[in-house]
């Protein structure tokens, strides 16, 4: 049975105003909040009203912060910091809470002397203490003189006060050491907060890089299962709290954002007690992904475009829904149905994973917080557990092999063809909507226990592209997740990308050429891509040839490399492309997207220019 | 007679195809291109079709970039390298450009032996003078070996070949120093040529800083006229040539940004020949701005809450406009304009300076490329120069003075009355579009002539906020940009944010407690705002309750404090703020603006609610 750690989150992390963000963190499922003063000065409700508000939602108020620049060199200055203090105290007594976040001072007047600043955070201490209240003091990274857990740690011990502890912060602690084992030593009893941030690992000035880029844990690159193991294994007890600094979040739907933080403290603990520390609250790893079950295309509608297409590119139409407009595609182990209910088309709507355990999956996402997709279903139908993934991708579980549970659901009217040669669906790529970027690869990460890969980043025609792909150790299942990083504006063609499904092929000209040959639409590639090819790689010129007959983009990779050959914009809003592995690649060819978009663009344009009207 | 320089862009510069690339860089009047290698592999034209295109367009194409780690410790790398080079001479050649961009390597097998590196840079350049062509070696300022230009212009020298030289680019030089002086040494004849970018002043890895943060001259912190200076100095007579790597830039209209990109290379032009070097492509400095003229509200129709409004602030109206349904409003120096005519709000339309020199300011706005802007006006009214800035406020150049040409458009109905103590404006603050703030600051600046001060940024309660001012030297006028940094997707409340006319009075509680006695509606800012003002400015507390029952925000900078009372969001998109600067202050309150904002969405919100339907 897991055990449900105590979650806060500071309504730093989140949009709008005070109300927002409480109705927010409590929709998420937080156990309570830290207080930000800036969100409380900003907001009519008086601190007895927040407090009220919070209970109401079910909410404690975990912390009240940030007090800043509290020592001083400066004794006037240090009695001014004081009275500050003491209306603060008078806040949080309102407020109902008894922890205040103290900053080390980054002040000129900051005390160096490690003893006089104890003495100083002593005397504040007294005060606090005098009213049932306790500081927890922080490290900033760029603190003047404390700026290392070590260092405030050293401070606490010297103070040796009852009601003063440490707040120990992710951020603060992995962006400047990994030193972090000696954290398990100090008395749990004097750790008396804990906030949890990631980050990407980047090289800028660290102040800049706290404000702006943190994110939600498992979405960036610190090792913070390690980190929390050392907290927990020292005897801390209290919350686990998200403060998380970052730009996109700061103007996103607060609920959404919450959402996504509090499945990241879910996933989070449950790394760090597979680790053997701490309890998991989501209950056992995921399930073993072993394929891909089905893609699913939304139409719209009848689009004989498409059928066409797939035809052309050797699959066979094997099959109809019992109850609604669908369609099973198949050739070797790659399906795909294509869905033509009337609707906006949605290119990928659903994709389906073949699971070790679908209802144990489906347990464990929705666990996770992943919205259950309630999907109408005949009586004789199979009732797939299915989960919507925050790009709007329904999520199925399914068991192995095409006699699966789902596949009953379909009346098989012919088997098989042997087609062109694809054996299975290598990956697909899904373009995500604006600033769910980071929160897609948590929610893939840690619904189907894929790892992501490094995150890339290109520059496209028409702006930056973030890219992360996802995999199973096995890479049975693959994602390419790709966002736009400023499309904004009016400025802004090819609005949304594409997604595609690609399909593994032993001999990707072969194949292309047999596809060609039936009819496929395949995306032409423009001459000067296969001169610079030619000056980039020494290619027999047969080969070369080919590619350039045929529109195979070829992209070099250490190991292998990656070949493929994409057909046009199909049905709105989705490509194909035949991919074939050499060697040990393991990429996704992402150095010729901007060459493939560019050609997309203008099949694009060269449509519209030939549709009246 | 001012000289023209040979401007250029780089087409990485823009957002877009290579066709568009071109065609913007066209319209905005550059003489010619740089052609970036990704752009031209990407497009389906073949380099003649390119070459024919430019001549069309009337576009040089004055070099071809980049081509990147030549030099080589590996023979048989050194050999493909060599045959790269052979396939990219080609395409210049077809491409009928002659000058080719050689970065320093950042390759593993990089050579740092001076000698050798030369000897490989001149066997290339032997290769390339039979053809015609000539290398220009550029340091990047994280080269393996070579990574500032002193080193490259030792290798340069060393190599003592006709066929390779020099290319300097600011960011690349500015980046990792201020010891350019030296650059004013090299023969002019040894730089080949001239890339010029700007940046912010960060501190970050610097090829991070190069790729996303590079800004158009004039709309960073480097010292370009200095820098121009020195390779003027030298000799170099070559093009002026932009090469800029911008996350916003590179999404955003290219014909946009391309006049941003022209305009910032006449500016610096300018700049650097007020310096003592160089030819002024302008035509002299700004007139001097004087004052304001006036501020211009469109109220889209009636507003008679606004009007409402202006009369409790102390306003009179003053006179009506003999053929438009506009009304001038006066109280003091400070004139409003507020134009009923049917159509959207426009928040502050139009703004008009008091310049020592109107038509000459305005021949030089047109020369920068601002958009002339022709006003329907009767054959007895004034003709006023005007121009439209980004962000589509018109701009008019006045003469000083209330009897200035535009007030005899005027039908004098009254005269101003004494008012509640507005002397002035103050300022104007211009909430900008997406993605052209940049733009605007360069616009404000070279146009008007006012100095921008430092950028900002603060947490506002939907996301991030950034914010510049502009003034004159004497302060007489004075712009507060905003804009939201990332706000976008569909929890974006509170958009477009509301601009502002601040009014300076003397004493901000006694204008206020007038105006709210008038019936001036006043926002109301909470409790909370003055509990942390109690804490950490000590107040006498008469003046503390003044400023709570009146709604005083108090900013406390180093100099003396910015005092303001905001009214509530008028005409859909406007407010107006009492504003005192108490002692040397020189801010704009942007300190109190997340409290500001959170209270005009909560009145916004409220108005909402009490709307029917």
């Amino acid at each position: 049975m897991p055990a449900d750690p105590h979650t806060a989150v500071a309504t730093v992390c989140l949009s709008g105003a005070l109300e927002d963000k409480l109705a927010a963190a409590a929709t998420a499922g937080f156990d309570g909040i830290e207080i930000f003063e800036p969100d409380l000065v900003a907001s009519p409700m008086s601190p007895g009203e927040v407090r009220l508000r919070c209970a109401d939602l079910g909410l404690s108020i975990d912390l009240y912060q940030p007090f800043r620049d509290l020592d001083s060199t400066d004794d006037d200055r240090l009695a001014a910091n004081h009275r500050r203090a003491q209306h603060k105290f008078d806040v949080m007594r309102a407020l109902g809470t008894d922890t205040v976040l103290v900053c080390s001072s980054v002040a000129s007047d900051a005390v160096a002397d490690p003893d006089r600043l104890a003495g100083q955070l002593a005397d504040l201490a007294d005060r606090a203490a005098e009213r049932g209240l306790r500081l927890a003091y922080e490290a900033l990274a760029w603190g003047r003189h404390v700026d290392t857990w070590e260092a405030s740690w050293d401070v606490v011990r010297r103070a040796d006060h009852p009601a003063l502890g440490l707040c120990l912060d992710s951020f603060h602690v992995l962006s400047r050491t990994s030193e972090i084992d000696g954290i398990a030593a100090i008395p749990g009893e004097k750790i008396f907060f804990l906030q949890l941030a990631d980050a990407p690992v980047l090289s800028m000035d660290v102040l800049q890089w706290s404000r702006h880029h943190r994110l939600f844990p498992g979405q960036g690159g610190f090792d913070l299962p390690r980190f929390l193991a050392a907290v927990l294994d020292a005897g801390y007890a209290g919350p686990l709290s998200l403060e998380v600094f970052n730009d996109v979040f700061r103007q996103a739907d607060p609920v959404r954002t919450a959402v996504d933080g509090h499945r990241s403290l879910l996933a989070l603990a449950e790394a760090t007690a597979a680790g053997g520390t701490g309890t998991d609250p989501v209950g056992g790893p995921a399930p073993a992904v072993e394929g891909t079950a089905f893609v699913e295309i939304a139409t719209g509608g009848e689009d004989p475009a498409l059928d066409h297409a797939l035809t052309a590119l050797g699959f066979a139409r094997t099959g109809h829904h019992l109850t609604k407009p669908v369609d099973r595609w198949e050739q070797g182990r790659a399906r795909v149905l294509v869905n033509r209910a009337e609707g906006p088309a949605a290119a990928i709507s659903a994709l389906a994973v073949e699971s070790a355990d679908p209802p144990a999956a489906a347990r464990r996402a929705a666990r996770l917080g992943a919205p259950c997709l309630a999907r109408a279903h005949g009586p004789a139908e199979a009732d797939l557990p299915a989960v919507t993934a925050p790009d709007g991708t329904a999520l199925f579980f399914c068991r192995p092999g095409v006699d699966s549970d789902w596949s009953g659901d379909f009346r098989t009217t012919r088997s098989a063809a042997a087609g062109l040669g694809v054996t299975a669906v290598d990956h697909v790529g899904l373009a995500q909507p604006f600033d769910h970027f980071d929160e897609a690869t948590l929610f893939y990460r840690a619904v189907l226990g894929l790892q992501p890969g490094t995150a890339g980043e290109f520059a496209a025609p028409f702006g930056l592209v973030r890219s992360r792909a996802l995999a199973d150790p096995a890479r049975r299942v693959r994602l390419a997740l790709t966002v736009s990083l400023l499309r904004r504006g009016e400025w802004a063609p090819g609005i949304p990308e594409p997604q595609y499904i690609a399909l593994a092929v032993d001999d990707v000209v072969a194949a292309a050429r047999a596809a060609r040959a039936a009819g496929a639409p395949l995306l032409g590639i423009p001459d000067n891509y296969y001169e610079d090819l030619a000056a980039r790689v020494d290619l027999p010129s047969d080969r070369l040839a080919a590619y350039r007959e045929l529109g195979v983009l070829h992209d070099q990779g250490p190991g292998g490399a990656y070949l493929q050959v994409c057909t046009e914009v199909l049905a709105g809003r989705i490509f194909v492309a035949l991919v074939q592995r050499v060697g040990d690649d393991d990429g996704y060819g992402w150095t010729d997207t901007p060459v493939r978009m560019s050609a997309h663009r203008r099949q694009r344009l060269a449509r519209r220019a030939l549709t009246p009207g």
